[in-house]
């Protein structure tokens, strides 16, 4: 194994590392924000989704260059699907791999937040989050956030995730009515902690559900928006794919 | 069709998912703020406003390389009044589908936000918005947009687009008495929700006038700030012209 | 007159709009603010701060390319004092021209602003500010501004001037118990509105004075810690100087 | 002396300068937003945690090139052992220098920042923070910044670290307990001050404990994550160390 191209040890733990400290930063804020700002929910989700946009910028900044910083299986499978056909693709495997690293470091996050702030390490969350404006706004936030990251994919300009699915995040916060997850492994850690940011497990299937409908309707939109040359035999192609593994 | 060069049909597509995003952005927004800070008409512009910044700079990022992301019918229309004498620029009926697209992009954008919060698909707006200093406000913002968005293009640092638009736009809910709208399509978008971010179908026509006022002193700011190099017979022009579709 | 090269004429104007669209922005957002936000002294600041810094950085970027976008006095003469040996500096002349369109802009961008929120053109303003921690407080505020410019025009780094300045301005708002003026245009100009950012005419000469001063202490600063080369005869300095007007 | 390399004394000026500004925005600010946001303790979090976010990345920015603005002993610790094996790295007695400098320019800034506002130049802070959850918040806080910076170092991408740093610190604000002090030299400053952000001199020695702990188990972290190539004998390491104070 060369020093330039990290092992898939390696890029599990950057996947772990990156979702906990993404499920930290969610959790840990929106404690701090009902701790300072009890009466005034307007603060409260503004301290919330400022601290989470500026975190999400860095650890994938941080992280882009280990595993792409990914975060999230809706974007692992995203990628997959997307470059199935290439001759060295990620396999569904190490796709599987990167998911089970994101869950259970989603986890750890809302544990370690937890425990930062002198909770109990897990108390399920009493929030219901459900009905069908809630999902719609769900659907859309994870659609948008396909086309962010793989608009920049497909156009060579993975130097700008960082900053722009942070700013994207920020500001998904406010304009869909979910607070926008878009994020399965996210929602599931979002779950152990009964504050600000939790998620009642019961709430959780139905956000996943939407997820994967978001997803798919943004990964349409890619296709249209930004189609793949066709590469002619024995020419070349236009536009080269950049898998998002290499985003740094 | 080359894969480099988006045809008219993917253009039209972009500007029309740019319009609805933006729209979906400024009142979706506006709903959520409004939710959660009834008594706080500070913070609830102040949430608006960033929400939309952040927004509108990673949709330009992600829209420019496929249509310019103009996202406004005053943008197209001094794109193609400054460009209207170059070789390949865009024809009056092409920067006519622009704005079609962005008009139903708009009006798109404010059903979909008012899906996602349960409110009626369409709800005409009650608020009115309609005295002289106001639309002293929106021409000053229009006007600043315009110079904002050639300034860049006239210096061949369109790659700024994306951060100074959305900055500006941050910057001109404050400091403008109009909120800044600068955008007639926004503008008709608007109307077609009765929440924080509405505008009466009955102001938008003097809305609509003033930013076409505000346009034209924009570009006559530009024209004086950034001057187009004549092009000497047989000579090579110091500073070519960089049409804003090849933003990117 | 070459196109690539602004005369004077283009660098006066220049100076003018963007010192007018910098007191537009910060007496604007003042009033705004304090109309949305009238018993909450903190938030007022807050969107105040946020909106100058959006807009500060925003017009730097855009007039930067045609005349440095000083906007200020105490940058103009500094940068004079700095390059007065240089072949082709500046002369004084020129940058007393430079300070009065900064003057009249300044006062300009306060009477839009008054016109814009519906105000008398001019109503002098009635707050004091006049104390001997608030000049130390301006003193610093000036001392890091002359800092932070003439840093990163010693390092060949003025392409961050934008969102440097900007950021600089943002924080000094709050950290700094003047809240920051450091600019003798702009002290003028706030004089004329009797609204949030307003100063009475009786402390204007307070502050100009102690913004020389600090503007002293941070020259002092800058020729300490980024010494310019000595010339040696018959060689080559290993750090060539960059007058800011190149910044672009 | 050459004009390209700072010299050892204007280094241990850049460290004063650059803490001395930083304990002056944090503590500066914090007592502005008391001031005007009494009762409202999320509002005065904000406005100290924004203030401090942009001016740190200015200041890293305008000093990386003359010391490597690192403004904290962790961080100066922490480059010493990473490049303890070097041919030119920094000697332990040079890192110490670094520290005093970061030290006292601490101090200078709480004093400053007290004059700025109108208090004695030092007062003791009263506030304890001293509890298991809190220490366990400034842990992770300063393993954070660990890997934040030296993530950035080992890619090669120091450039970046003026945004990054201030917009972790900004997050950590908010998602730690603590408050994110993450810097020895910072939290002995802020007990000299009796305000918003003050620590009480019985409080330091527990932070400056955790912050050890929480550096080491960063510096593990960036251990596994970014690997040091080996060196082969008579080939050539495919990363090269890039030393902190080389950050431009």
């Amino acid at each position: 194994m060369s020093a330039g191209r990290p092992g898939q040890p390696r890029r599990l733990l950057a996947e772990y590392v990156g979702t906990l400290l993404l499920v930290t930063v969610v959790v840990g804020s929106g404690v701090m924000a009902a701790t300072l700002a009890p009466g005034d929910a307007g603060l409260r989700l503004l301290a919330n989704s400022v601290a989470t946009m500026l975190a999400l910028a860095v650890i994938i900044l941080i992280l882009g260059p280990v595993s792409g910083a990914h975060l999230n299986p809706v974007v692992t499978f995203a990628d997959w699907w997307l470059h199935r056909r290439d001759p060295d693709s990620r396999t569904l495997a190490e796709a599987a791999g990167y998911v089970g690293a994101q869950m259970l470091g989603a986890i750890s996050g809302a544990v370690l937040a937890n425990l930062m702030f002198g909770l109990p390490a897990v108390s399920w969350s009493a929030t219901a989050r459900a009905a069908p404006h809630l999902w719609l706004g769900e659907a859309v936030a994870t659609g948008g956030l396909v086309l962010v990251v793989f608009a920049l994919v497909r156009t060579h300009r993975t130097h700008y995730a960082p900053a722009a699915v942070g700013a994207y995040i920020g500001a998904a916060y406010w304009f869909t009515s979910s607070t926008s997850f878009a994020n399965p492994a996210v929602t599931v850690g979002r779950s152990f902690t009964d504050t600000f940011a939790g998620i009642s497990p019961a709430s959780v299937p139905g956000f996943l559900a939407v997820q994967i409908v978001g997803a798919a309707a943004g990964l349409g939109l890619v296709a249209v928006l930004y189609p793949r040359p066709r590469v002619v035999t024995g020419g070349t192609a236009a536009i080269e794919p950049v898998p998002l593994r290499s985003r740094s």
